[in-house]
């Protein structure tokens, strides 16, 4: 819900001079003209509009439709274009509706007649298909490179604390000891899978819709393969009814991003629980953090809270598109101008929750001695006794029901089984040694854990060199 | 996800002025400043901030908490602050946070020792819940005032359209003829249930979360009932904590607008097909279509579309508000700074769309020879031949199987029933007469539906006169 | 999800035993018949569509159309469907497509002709969307009633605990101490406007559809008012088309449930934190826990998390429903059929959360001295010390300054403001002197908020002899 | 939603009999059991069960910690239980919870300690998670070959139509002629994408969580590459934690369904069109419509209305996913039980509606004549004449000028542009010659359109060409 005002936007609506007034017989009314024109937020592609017009304008001259003069006009023309626009100087108007009609007239004020022709064998609905691909391609490669940024400092924080030994929660129940370098490392993971998926949407975004014109093609003789290498798609659309109006791509790419603001909301619960009083297992700089205007000693953990809190947002933009879409019927319908603010602020957001992450997770500091304390309380080891009273002969639900039994002991006595008596270990099962202490020690509970995606600190150090290879293709 | 940028907001964050430094030994990042920053989009609230401060200020006098001179100082300052807002002079700092700490600064800097005295016995927590409750108060009447304007344009319709003729559907099958006035007073009844239910939401906002504070109250001893007199509201919130953390009222918001823009999908749907080639029903006035830049016989229905589509945006942010407010535990979470721009979005969303039917909806012309056409294809009376035999004595189910067989023949021989003979009628029952082709005609069918709710003509301006009832409370 | 199968139903579909097979020149197909059937799931109407059946067949007696031996065929036919259905002995037929259509196949069979003139002056569609509103209406008094139960438990645990103290948490970091009597009326609020929701929606779920017929009324003199009387519904709706397609009552339903369980959602996460063995504030009955088949110490807070869970399902039959209404033309479509799934799943889980809170809450128990020192941790007293400078004379915001440097302090020393000596205290604000102390103790804090919402256990027991009168009503 | 019940279940609960009881000191109360079990419904997943199951008794035999005799003894003993449950013979408990302790419980009592020994080196919590993507791969795959069977059915029907001229559509107005084939091929390219999105999906099912066990891993040195061979997994799961708690897996398939679910809703929107007496164009077969129980002359198109009605279904089971892994900490919660319902039902939707719409397109029947005419209306070759001035001369945006002129007066004046005398067309430019009537022509202007992705029945037959390739691979 960002905006992006390169220039002002004119809102007084002029009249008769849209690009269709032929047939009408009055002219639109003023709020109409407001409410339907998409200037207000489509001028943000104006860098990917220029390139595809610079495209078909050298297509259409390739291709004999266009003389090399007017495409030479053509050209410096949306040159100027673009420079008016960056230094904010363009006189953006609603009238025009939208970026296509807006720089065309532009083009047509500057260069006269040759402007006119650049429309040729082309249509708005093909037009903005390509912008907005050509946009989000470029949008996807950004966001790539942030989620790289965010795995490379989580495998940094993982190597540092590969052998840090925390409680691992089930049902926020303390279960097992696991080092902090595996639980990190679960997060890679899951920006892992994340990165993938945007990678497998990328290429069904890298498709170009140009040269469907207004949904059936066009009569003037056109080379779609010459524009799409000229603008580096992979391949043209097959169909031109399909070109125009489809919007998978940003349906796709938005559940992509549901997807990770998900994890990135599942790891923010995470920052905001080890950051409170009561779990204190870390501490994020000050920088990342705000107080309150009441009271005084607050230091609120606001990054992960309104990245968790943005979830949402991106959540309900998938919804909107997929509501949007459904049950149109061919081809394009004026509904599908409504897939652009989505779109663009599922972006932005996501940009800035991977931005806040990537900067914020290599200053996180980890409080050892506070994990630790906590990996004690809560029976963590009552699994590793149970694998012990197995190895000893027990068929496993045997061995938990011992175990299960010198807890509800435990519980009673406040005392976890490492402090119980050998004796009162053996009270539960005579198979019980002294070498059962070991075996409820923290640091023999991880080692013990020492097969492929265990929490050994070892299989930890095997992971990290796996996580490094990944991050660096 | 219009931006109102009421003044030019300065993004270059200050250096440890927030209002919560003091335990802080750094200052915030800049980019984390913009990220959580509100000032970019709660800004738009700042009449209803300035409205509580001022209510919040007489209360504090009137308890003896803020004395004469500062309250007046605080009231001339608030005024100052107001005109330069509006005068577009007021300069917004991203440093500052929101529009509560910008407002409150200004005022400091402004009237000195007296603006730092406002925040007594308040907190962000309830000062931004009681704005947000005053701003949507207004919203909900102000929307409330364009359904009633829509509803009162739609009965003028359906009365001039009280006894003209068209296709009812099920399926989209031709099911019986109906009235056009009694298919827009279908629309109506939507609108009168969309307003029920706009006015009950409104109950639930008008309750004031001011002297929540942080979340338990204050110290001081506040009169929250003369607050609540001062603004308006029905009565203070009963519970400090729920005061501060509940989003109910957004969400109950949204949701009645979300039932609403699907209604006006509803109705755009209709509209689209009925000025499709293919129906033909109606006629929009040109000022409300536009056309198309390569195709250059296009009128296309462009509002009902957009409206359409607008349904989407609205669901979307309702999945993202309610997934915003899903496990947070009490009291205040950063979360909840997300809940402004789906609202205000959506309040934008609904204005637009009701405006722009409010506008349209009074001048669609009518096509009752093409709607006549159209009844009296599809077998429309069936029904009226399956009613009449049923009245000659045979079970309903069997004269049902007895028109069957007679619009087989229809199909096959391309005829409708009242093309047919009557003998050949006669072949699939003798007891069907002469007065059967009374029966078959669109007014016997209309009239005859002739009770409560039905499409009979009489029935119709009973209506009517009970909707203009109604829209005139 | 749940499937209720009072009988067994069979999957064969009959040959043209269809209600409507006259003009078809094939049998449906086979997968196409159960692909469309609604009988696997609404013969869970069966209660209400037989209840609405002899309101219509009394309606069509007093009017004349119905005789009165008819009448009582259909009468004692329609009770001994209602003893078979309830004996698991009805034979439901996938063939027979519903619910309406297996009844009258069935009665027909019964009691012959008689049989067959039921359903004059009715459609299936006005039909179904009568037993719905019937079954919905019964379903929100169990609802409210179940709503009332889980209210009355948690007044009665918030007055055994109105002085029990914890930290009140904002941003889930320690704010200011709050009573637990006071903690628990904030969910009692949250419920009391959920309730009140539900008692607003049933007023527009209590009016009949009954009388519109397929969509634009019949041709018989029906009485409406007289079966609408019969039903205990408040009174027709006003416009056939409408009536037919309306599914706002159940959208709207569905919207208050997912806002209740958000509620429940935010009430769970609260007693999973609150059972961690990091917070450790309260104890749930074993009998409402499970374990763990691996970890033998595991009691986990399975019906809270399960709870939280349900949100889910419930917001996604929201979305569902609304999608499944957006762009609908009039009047009725078979997409509609796809409401009572979602609708029938949402009414099973409120029930089965609120019963699992109900049976829960009130024996819940509460662990006052681990919740009394998290509430002397992290410096939740330091507004209080603030309130206390500005009645020395300090503005606030002056005074929340230098209780900022003093908890700097104590962050640096790990001592609480309490712990502090005099001196040390005074070297931040001459202004402070000895009694200082009361005010930073626990006890004092909560009783200074004491004004109408705040959290001092005066005003929490003025709250709970409030909430008690508004569960009687 | 639907109940796969293979067997009865006990809803009765057993004491004291579960995994886990050794710490409890009450057993479960009977309606918690009831509400948290999972066993109603994850009874579906016993064969996967089973067979995860068997892998991972031979793993444990391979790496020592089961002997060959417990092994044989476990096979034999599952084996036994996989005919048991297909014969409906099973004893499913409520009180056993889930498909696991299910089936474990009844081992155990076959074959006595060796069943006790199946659970050693794995938990619930890595068991379930196996259990659900073996059942997933196994229903991708199945609906991967309805999809190709429907783009099979697609290509026949677009083969046969490939000249068949219709109206193309935008804003559901006329725009251009266009082929039927290349309509259909549109439907086709939105299959293709969604055939490639599940296959991408699919990659990421296919990984194997089994060996996490609860969190962390084992004690035991398991051989998972083992294991993920023998159940034909690509790999392991890297990281344990992420292996029990990630279910990104069910949220990509049901957002790949949902836009399925969107393309066939797209479909069916078409279909209705396409079948009402307006549009006229198809004719269904009457197995695949149903009729009204009140017009006798009803043909409704149920299958696409209620496909297009599933969508809700969908887009609402894909916001329930996502809601309930919002802010879930890791690993395991109870929460998670909650993703069977939603993904059964996904499943269960997507095949009836492929199945639905797979057995019916092959036998749409076209009615060109009626295609022919309404492309006759609406001046769809008003493109053409623009492109025709173009190539004499014109610059585009002039030419459409002079054709939306020519267009005012076809509407003013009721007749096509084909129906001018030269004169009147020449009345708007001097450079329209006798030629122009060629390009008028429906043939001339589908033709035209001759490049890759044009309408052109050349074009057509190439991609269908292409198609077929596609489909066999």
């Amino acid at each position: 819900m960002t905006a992006q005002n390169h220039s002002k936007t004119n809102v007084s609506p002029a009249s008769k001079n849209q690009a269709w007034g032929g047939r009408f017989t009055e002219s639109t009314d003023a709020f109409v003209a407001e409410f339907t024109a998409s200037i207000q937020f489509d001028q943000r592609l104006y860098r990917h509009d220029l390139a595809g017009s610079r495209a078909h304008a050298r297509m259409l001259n390739k291709v004999g439709i266009l003389s090399t003069p007017d495409l030479e006009a053509i050209l410096v023309g949306l040159d100027q274009i673009e420079a008016e626009i960056e230094a904010g100087a363009f006189d953006w108007q609603i009238a025009l509706e939208d970026i296509h009609m807006n720089i065309e007239a532009r083009l047509t004020d500057r260069i006269g007649i040759a402007g006119k022709r650049l429309h040729t064998g082309r249509s708005r609905n093909d037009q903005v298909a390509t912008d907005i691909r050509l946009w989000l391609r470029d949008q996807i490669d950004h966001i790539g490179h942030e989620i790289r940024r965010l795995q490379t400092g989580l495998v940094a924080v993982a190597e540092r604390e590969a052998e840090t030994i925390l409680p691992g929660f089930t049902h926020l129940q303390v279960a097992q000891p696991i080092t902090f370098g595996h639980h990190l490392l679960a997060w890679f993971e899951m920006l892992e899978r994340d990165y993938e998926r945007l990678m497998d949407c990328r290429k069904r975004v890298n498709i170009m819709p140009l040269g469907a014109a207004a949904l059936a093609g066009t009569t003037y003789p056109i080379d779609r393969n010459y524009s799409a290498e000229l603008l580096g798609f992979e391949r043209p659309a097959r169909n031109s009814l399909d070109a125009v109006s489809d919007r998978d791509f940003a349906i796709e790419f938005t559940s992509v991003a549901a997807l990770l603001l998900m994890h990135l909301s599942r790891f923010s619960e995470e920052l905001i629980l080890w950051t409170s009083a009561q779990f204190d297992f870390i501490r994020l700089p000050d920088r990342f953090c705000t107080g309150s205007s009441i009271m005084p000693q607050k230091k609120n953990p606001d990054v992960p809270e309104l990245v968790r809190g943005k979830s949402g947002r991106v959540f309900g933009h998938l919804m909107g598109l997929l509501t949007l879409m459904k049950s149109q019927p061919l081809a394009y319908n004026k509904d599908n101008q409504e897939d652009k603010e989505p779109l663009f602020d599922t972006v932005d957001t996501v940009l800035g929750c991977l931005r806040a992450f990537g900067d914020m997770m290599p200053y996180v500091q980890t409080k050892p001695e506070k994990m630790r304390r906590a990996a004690m309380q809560g029976f963590s080891t009552a699994t590793d006794l149970a694998d012990y009273l197995v190895r000893k002969g027990l068929p496993f639900r045997d061995a938990h029901e011992v175990v299960g039994n010198a807890v509800a002991l435990g519980v009673q006595t406040g005392r976890d089984l490492s402090e119980m008596t050998l004796a009162e270990l053996q009270s539960f099962s005579d198979t019980i040694e002294h070498d059962v202490f070991e075996v409820l020690s923290l640091e023999g509970s991880v080692a013990a854990r020492d097969h492929l995606g265990g929490t050994a600190p070892n299989q930890v150090k095997l992971q990290i060199a796996n996580a490094k290879k990944l991050v660096s293709t």
